[in-house]
């Protein structure tokens, strides 16, 4: 009876994304440990880019950056 | 000090209920473990019904299997 | 299909009280919102006294003040 | 590579205030532990003040009583 | 940069089947949306079977059931 | 009324160190968003390095390797 919870950014996922998550990650618990599928369950998270944070940074600006820099060359 | 979090499918549930929800879940650790309520948190998590996934499939499709089946009849 | 998550203290809860905190929330969820045992699932994660904080500092010395101030008396 | 999850009530935190608790959460790891900020994820759940219960009672209503008692002075 | 949690009893998971489950969601997170393994988190918190509920009864409880049933055939 | 929850690897943190993170992380939240110490959670989860996967690998394997790639020097 296995609980996944998949923490994503709020950025653009769609219903057959979430449910390919939720596919893939009940099947590989019934592949590596033998559980029930029926007694699995998963939850995503989607987080909104300013309330995530990497390297003490929002994500919102991250991707500013990226773009940026993405636009240099 | 106690720390509750209920996680549950975004399904119109009533800030009554959330009330009742907290009361009941306050009670139950200051009933069993003597737990003080000034120091006891409860978070209720609303999660839609496409981020929630049991047996392999969205709760969304899961609903929609249990209203046709309920048809059927 | 809720997913309940209990965090408290690790300072000596037996079995039978972890039994009665599961089927207490179980019920709980039950009742509220009419959820089906059978697929409520509850997690008590006991943590310990060191890595608990409140007020700024950690559950084992918050305890022994509490025993200090008790003997005070 | 921590992983620091701050959840606080949804009461007008604004994305500069976000910006300084993932920049202040970062260096914290950073100072204590030693922990690289580029592995370092810090997520904020902002939570309903519906779905927030402490001692007992939803944080909407804690508000409100503190209202009160303020305009009783 | 995703954060996968996956909780499951304690009930002699390998260090092998671990790093299966880690490598089998980060995989996932590449396959379904383009994710960074480099910033892909996965977590397993293996939860004794005492402090899991289910159907309002600890595992602990639940396999014991079961190994009867099995040898009641 | 803040909950902070700090998931690091278990790698010989002290209970000083853990102080030092309870201290911050509700510094933090005092000087950022002006919430009451009183009421401010700080857990700290420690996870064996089996159990914590960066890049699709455990953090135990990445270890190894960090090792050897020093002695290769």
């Amino acid at each position: 009876m296995p609980y996944v919870n998949i923490r994503i950014t709020r950025e653009g996922v769609t219903p057959e994304q979430k449910r390919q998550l939720i596919e893939g990650a009940t099947q590989l618990l019934a592949d590596v440990l033998g559980k029930n599928p029926a007694t699995t369950f998963v939850i995503i998270d989607e987080v909104d880019t300013d309330n995530w944070g990497i390297a003490g940074i929002p994500v919102t600006e991250r991707r500013l950056k990226e773009r940026a820099s993405q636009q240099d060359k």
